[in-house]
């Protein structure tokens, strides 16, 4: 009979930190702040023993010469004294990735927020932590503070998923809720959510998608055992939602929301997988349609669980360093016996290579918004493609002039149908000279 | 360097099942199923040996002839080829305590789905776990398929949690969504529920909320690291809510829902406890008021993570057997480090005894409703109780008079104020010759 009740006596987890900014000290903060009793949940204490920075003179409102510094991070994998060490740094390649390289290929525990390292370089690194005997843990890399790494890969294990999907990027989220809030359009609540900090000087990778198609690729991976394959994820980002079109969603019973979705689908004899980050028509009575602001939420349906929803902060240094402690605590509790093989749920070995699917066929309804030239003969040159491209039009609302005059908007519902036959009406608009800009295509989500 | 990767070469995992019902049959069914990918994510084959249920002859639709049969299930843990035991026989005492103790005895891991034995036993196991150095595990005893005992005690470990509350029992929240959706009382929508199979023939544990507040006790020890303490539960049902009731809340802007709610307060120098199951008002916009059917959802307000929400089925077969699945998969993979001392997310030991909070300071608004016979004076009585008891009244509607005429509905919401004058008022009310039965209250849910 093994006594385990005296798990306490333990030495401490020893963590290195790189990486100084917002979470990197929302982890230190939290450390102090529930030291006892995050100790008391691991089994040992936790000890931050190293840090390292770009700056090491700034101003963080914390105390750090209980902590040797770094000036190379990448020295700190090396050190006899740390178990385990905590990559806040950010960017896919660099010297996050060369410290991860060097941490794992010690033999030492990695625990990373880096979403962008993981979707591009996961594969590479769970190879290495595997061969290592150490672990890779990237819970706070996927939806902040949502244990849905871990409710995926382990509370949802005994399930074939068959979708996985949610809103991944709280800026964009932000944004979009704010438009509808306000009646507003994009870029003045772009400029909002900057203020307020909810988005970056730079919101490029939130607003276009990437960051949430980053988010994706990691939970595909969990989700159906397949190779990550960022390259494969459509992406469409909500730069170009007008408020006229949240309006028209709204009269028509929906909200817009950025949607980042993945199921697979067997096509030519094969596993082929779909991933796709779009602005959707979200039902009103739709759980994702009432989440607001900087909130995430993942819905995954799984053949026996049903749907499962995870909600809660997607970002934020608070959320984000509960998510990077949490995979902490595991580390310390001796809890992460399968992850030192299988961060991705299965051995990397097994991971399933699995091309990108042809959506064309898949039936759904559609909703298109044209601005055209206020002028005869438009509206019949898009109902023609339509027509001719067999897509059934269920609804149509034309608005008057913008305000300047220069032109007017038309909002159309499909029925259902094949996702082929939009992209073809599409393409036969790409030439037609009454549009002012190409249009915008949003799917209803169907769930 | 260890080679992790070679885990498929460990044994299966050998587990004897008890309790051939719904959801035994239902982890049956899974493991057919989803078999090589369940063996896939654990890294060994499960596989189950041994089974035990009241009728052997049963027709069950699954084929038993390649277990062997006990008719005594608790000879099953001495089994030589037997790892772990499967119980979900139910009841908190009886054959599955006797059960749960000789396996844990023995030094094998427990799964259960029986909430009530867990409420009622779970410290006593625990320390029985820890000494033998076995897994208690009971994802499946809380909100059925959501992972949210793992969510708790692993997701949300760094956090010192605030507050616990959510929608624990898929019986009541069908009848409640079914009546607000029909406008039909409760006997009805009991009958509804029974006829479709979400409410059982005998419902007293579902609609008096004891189910919930076996769950409650359950996730308020893993949230604050105290004993279990189920006898404190302060536990209200939804029997007496009337269609009238959700027709008043619906017009001030809320649903009806049946929460189990816990939290802590400092009170006479001691750390207090406050666990309730009540039949509370949620603002439309809160995520609870939109949670219809049978669906569980567990809100959780964590100090870094801020505030996390899991959602999904809280019954039936196929979620329960996905939990029940998911706790085999921890210990296949050896993620049970901890949970062989602390399956309460600290050890049995150092769980503290917290006795029940006085809620009597707490402010809040809260909806009162009143039967009353129809004569002169009535109305008077009551607002003068609500006056001498300091209860300031925000709102009161008046309906006309019952079908048969022998009485008439008052409600009223107050303002926010402390609990204490509420409770003084009814006690003044307690003798009040005009009321045909006793007030419902119904506490104002704030989040």
């Amino acid at each position: 009979m093994a006594d385990n009740s005296r798990k306490a006596a333990l030495p401490p987890l020893r963590i290195a930190l790189a990486g100084l900014g917002t979470v990197g000290t929302g982890v230190i903060r939290l450390l102090e702040a529930n030291g006892a009793m995050v100790a008391a949940r691991a089994g040992r204490d936790m000890r931050i023993v190293a840090v390292s920075a770009r700056e090491r003179s700034r101003d963080r409102g914390i105390d750090l010469s209980r902590y040797d510094w770094h000036d190379d991070m990448t020295e700190m994998p090396a050190r006899e004294d740390v178990d385990a060490v905590v990559e806040l740094v950010g960017g896919s390649d660099g010297p996050a990735l060369t410290l991860a390289r060097r941490t794992l290929g010690a033999g030492k525990s990695l625990v990373t927020a880096n979403k962008a390292m993981v979707a591009h370089h996961g594969l590479d690194l769970a190879e290495l932590a595997a061969q290592n005997g150490a672990a890779l843990k990237f819970e706070a890399a996927v939806a902040g503070g949502i244990p849905v790494v871990k409710g995926l890969r382990e509370g949802a294990a005994a399930n074939a998923i068959e979708q996985i999907y949610g809103i991944l990027n709280g800026t964009s989220n932000f944004i979009l809720s704010a438009m509808e809030d306000t009646g507003a359009d994009f870029d003045e609540m772009l400029a909002s959510a900057q203020e307020r900090g909810f988005a970056e000087a730079d919101p490029t990778f939130d607003i276009e998608g990437v960051d949430a198609a980053h988010k994706l690729a990691i939970l595909a991976a969990i989700a159906f055992g397949c190779r990550i394959d960022f390259a494969s994820v459509e992406t469409q980002g909500i730069s170009r939602v007008r408020a006229a079109d949240i309006r028209q969603a709204a009269t028509l019973g929906f909200a817009i929301r950025l949607i980042g979705m993945a199921d697979t689908e067997e096509q030519e004899g094969m596993t082929k997988l779909l991933q796709r980050v779009r602005p959707c028509l979200v039902p009103k009575d739709h759980p994702l349609a009432a989440v607001d602001g900087p909130t995430n939420a993942v819905v995954t349906e799984g053949n026996f669980s049903g749907r499962l929803l995870f909600q809660g902060a997607g970002a934020g240094d608070g959320p984000t360093a509960s998510a990077v402690v949490a995979d902490l605590i595991d580390l310390a509790r001796g809890e992460a016996g399968g992850e030192t093989s299988a961060p991705f749920s299965v051995p990397v070995a097994d991971l399933k290579a699995m091309p990108p699917a042809d959506p064309s066929g898949r039936k759904g309804r559609t909703y298109l918004r044209f601005t055209v030239y206020d002028r005869p003969g438009v509206l019949a040159e898009i109902t023609a493609a339509m027509r001719d491209a067999e897509v059934s039009i269920e609804s149509l609302i034309q608005e008057g002039r913008s305000d300047d005059g220069s032109e007017v908007l038309v909002a159309m519902v499909t029925h259902e149908g094949p996702e082929g036959c939009v992209t073809k009406a599409i393409e036969l608009l790409a030439d037609a000279e009454g549009l002012t800009a190409p249009p915008l295509v949003m799917p209803i989500l169907q769930a």
